[in-house]
C-alpha cells in the first residue's frame, strides 16, 4: 500500500492576497473523483473520493454494510479510472437485495460543458451563475474574522462546522452543524423559506470545499463562496465551468482565489 | 435565527493526559442526532446533524434536490426532536418519485442497548469489543506523531484526511481521502482483504469521530480509536456501549480519554 497515489494532487494557478500584495503562483490541490460502483451487472452508488486504493474502499464499503462476509465473496472487481466506473461481482447476492438503497438521484455521469456532473439532478439543478457582485480582499478578512468569532460552539467543542451568508459588511443567518453538508443545506433552506436574494452574497464556510459544496452553492445561486479550508480540484473546476468566485483558506489577511478573480477587488477599504 | 441552538452541546467527562500527568475533567462535547424523515408518508432519509434548525435542513435538502420548487410546496413539517422523527407534507409529489433513492439499509430506529443505533444494519454487525489490548499514553503520542509525519499530502494541501493501524511501535495500512467515511471504508477494506486481526490494534485517525466513524470501527472491531479531532456525544455513547476506547484531541503529548480508559496506561515509555 503505497503512501501518495501517484494522481492524488495537481498543480493548479491560485492567486494569493495578502493584505494589498498579490502574486500568482502554482500550487498543489487534492483530486476528487467521481466513483460509480456497479455490484452484480446492478448500479450500486456514486461515491466522491480520492484516487488510490478503490478496491478497499469498496470491500471496506460492502463488507462494513454486511453484504460481504469473507474475501472470497468479493469474486472480481475492475476499474475504469478515467471513466470513474467500477464493476463489482460478487457471491451471496441476496443480502444486497435488502440494503440497495444507497444510489442517490439519477445517477450516471452526464456531462455539462467540461466537468462531468456526476449526478444528473446536480447538472439540471445549477446554471451559470453571472452576478455582477464584486467585493473587497478586505471585506473577505472581515467575514470570515467575522465568522469566527460567530463560531463559539467549534471553539468551546472542535466538532461543529459553521456558515453564513455575507454582505454589506455583515452576516446574516449563522447556522452550524456537524456535517459539512448540512451547514450548506440548512443555509438553502433557510434563504429559501425566506425568499432570500442570493445573487449579492458571499457564503462564508469554516469547512472544506470539495464537489458537493460547490454544487449547492450553484444551486443557491450565490457568486461568491469564501473558505478557511482548501477546495479539491473538482470543486474547482465545477465552480470555474459555473461561474462561481471561491476563496480557499481565507485566514486573516490572507486567501487564495481560485476561481474567477474579477469579484474580488484587492483594497484595504471594506466595499460597503 | 438564534446563533447557538439549546441542547447543541452536552458536558461529559474526560480524563486528560499530558505526558504523565492526568486529571478528570468536566467538558462540552457536540450533540450529534438522527433524524428520521418522512416525506409524504414514505420514509425517505436518515440523517445525521446537530439539533437545530431541522426544517431548514430538509427545506435545503429537498429544494436542492429539486424535490420542491418552492417553499408553498412544503405544506407541513413536524418534528418529535426526542424520537429524531421529522414528518414532511409536500405537494408536487410527482418528483419525489423519481428521485427517492436517499434511503440508506433497513432504517428505523432499533434500540440495542442503551443507546439507539439508528440503522438496522449497524446494530446487527456491531457486538462489545472485548480485547485486553492496552498502550501506553506515550504509544498515542507516538502513534499520531508517525501519522502526522506520513501525511505530506495533508500539509501540502489541507485537503485530505488519513488513517493507519498502529501496533507495536509501527503504523501500517497508511490511507488517505477526501472523506472521513472513506478513509474507514479504505482500513477496513484492506484488513477485510488481506484477513489482518484487528483486536491488537489501534486506529488512529485524522478526522472528527463521528457516530458513523464509530460505528465502522466497532464493525472492524478494533478497541482503540485515537483521533486528532473532537468526538460527538453520540460517538462517545455508542463507544462506551461497544467497549471502544475513545481517544480525541490527540497532539504532541496531550489526549483526551474519553472511554475505557482501562486500555490507556499513563507512561512515558513505549510499550513495545
Amino acid at each position: 500500500m503505497a503512501d501518495h497515489s501517484p494522481g492524488a494532487t495537481v498543480e493548479i494557478t491560485v492567486i494569493k492576497i495578502e493584505g494589498t500584495d498579490q502574486k500568482t503562483e502554482r500550487e498543489l490541490v487534492v483530486v476528487e473523483k467521481a466513483l460509480t460502483v456497479y455490484v452484480n451487472d446492478q448500479e450500486f452508488t456514486t461515491m466522491v473520493c480520492s484516487p488510490g486504493q478503490e478496491k478497499e474502499l469498496i470491500a471496506g464499503f460492502l463488507s462494513s454494510e454486511g453484504m460481504i462476509q469473507t474475501p472470497d465473496q468479493l469474486v472480481k472487481t475492475s476499474l475504469d479510472q478515467e471513466k470513474g466506473l467500477m464493476w463489482v461481482e460478487t457471491t451471496g447476492g441476496s443480502v444486497l437485495g435488502e440494503t440497495l438503497f444507497l444510489k442517490r438521484y439519477i445517477t450516471s455521469c452526464c456531462g455539462k460543458g467540461k466537468t462531468s456532473f456526476y449526478f444528473a439532478n446536480d447538472a439540471r439543478l445549477t446554471k451559470e451563475i453571472t452576478s455582477a457582485l464584486k467585493i473587497t480582499s478586505r471585506d473577505v478578512s472581515h467575514y470570515i474574522n467575522l465568522l469566527e468569532s460567530n463560531s463559539e460552539l467549534f471553539h468551546q467543542t472542535g466538532g461543529v462546522h459553521s456558515g453564513a451568508f455575507a454582505s454589506h459588511g455583515q452576516l446574516d443567518s449563522y447556522v452550524f452543524d456537524i456535517g459539512r453538508h448540512n451547514v450548506l443545506d440548512k443555509l438553502y433552506g433557510h434563504a429559501f423559506l425566506n425568499g432570500i436574494d442570493l445573487t449579492q452574497k458571499a457564503i462564508v464556510f469554516s469547512g472544506r470545499i470539495s464537489s458537493e459544496i460547490l454544487i449547492k452553492t450553484g444551486k443557491m445561486g450565490c457568486p461568491i463562496l469564501i473558505g478557511v479550508s482548501a477546495p479539491t480540484e473538482l470543486a474547482i473546476n465545477l465552480a470555474e465551468e459555473l461561474g462561481i468566485t471561491v476563496i480557499g483558506f481565507a485566514r486573516n489577511k490572507r486567501m487564495n482565489v481560485y476561481t474567477h478573480p474579477e469579484r474580488i477587488l484587492v483594497s484595504d477599504q471594506l466595499s460597503s
